[in-house]
């Protein structure tokens, strides 16, 4: 019966997108869910999915907020 | 000098709810304060309590999203 | 679909037990499993818990390892 | 920049096993990033994965610890 | 490659905030990640830090809301 | 009253050290909830510190275990 916690950074992965899309969460969820039954053998039902969404100001990397860290680092890319 | 974190769906539990109201946050924050008192002896100003609300497209279960799922299973309930 | 999850230290409740017995784990679970049926309706069978024990040295408050600020406090006891 | 946290519990999930295996674990480590690049366009090196495993009497379902769940639901399985 | 999670009630700390300000979130995040370098060498790059603010009642300490907790201590402030 | 966790690698920062010691512990506490005193003018007394030690097989970065990761990287370094 496993918990699975996926933290994300909220934005869009594709032009004009500004979030995860609801397509996009359920192939997460259905993916790492489907991950455990192949590897563990949990069934489906037992596995407990939670994706959080940070807004970018509220996660940090190399001691930056993450808009920072992507300018320093030459991309701006949805890393 | 627990800490307690909840994570429920954020959906009402009676009709015309869209979410736990501050009157059942507050029941959830006293009872589970109270039951480390009782099973622990751990002091009521030493335990910390936070719930966490999250979007059911953000919470999956049996590889689906939850609003998915809850109807596989026939059931639209908020589970 | 709650998920609780307790975080305690590992230190006993009473004089000789130096952890929480599997009857007091027990006691947790059930507890709070019923609390979220009675506040929010949540069936028993859609309750995850998860206890997690922290050793003192890793637990910190008052900006001090927890064995320490209860000596500061002048408290020897498992708050 | 996604961070991944999987909780399962600590147990086998073939005769003979007392836990996941070093390999299960890279399994899961590997398919979870792969999904974040795959769905997200996440690149490998941004995920970060932490595997949480956790004592059967730690954990509860059903108002119970799972080993007892599980007896109750007539399944010895490492659901 | 330390992972920082941060929670901490949507509050400001000065008369007239509401929350706390992009520059006190990216002062946490180079102060953390600096931390976890001069003590346990962990470069800057490694770290990753989560500020997760979560609203006054849904947070619980001394088995009262955030809010009346305060009260009953008789202080207002944005402890 | 913020709550702060840390998660490292359960590995040394010197020679022959195997995992963090208590010293570079208490000064992870001591300095994460004076940074929060000094950013947010939260009261030490009210900031929880849990430091979480991973074993390097559960932990995952680059799609791999952080040992192979770092290998790949051509870095022994307990990053």
């Amino acid at each position: 019966m496993p918990i699975v916690n996926i933290q994300i950074t909220r934005e869009g992965s594709t032009p004009g997108a500004f979030a995860a899309t609801a397509e996009e969460k359920a192939a997460l969820i259905k993916g790492v869910s489907q991950l455990l039954l192949d590897v563990l053998k949990k069934p489906l039902s037992s596995t407990f999915v939670v994706i959080d969404e940070v807004d970018t100001e509220n996660w940090g990397r190399g001691g930056l907020p993450v808009d920072q860290f992507r300018q320093q680092q030459g991309s701006g890319s949805p890393e």
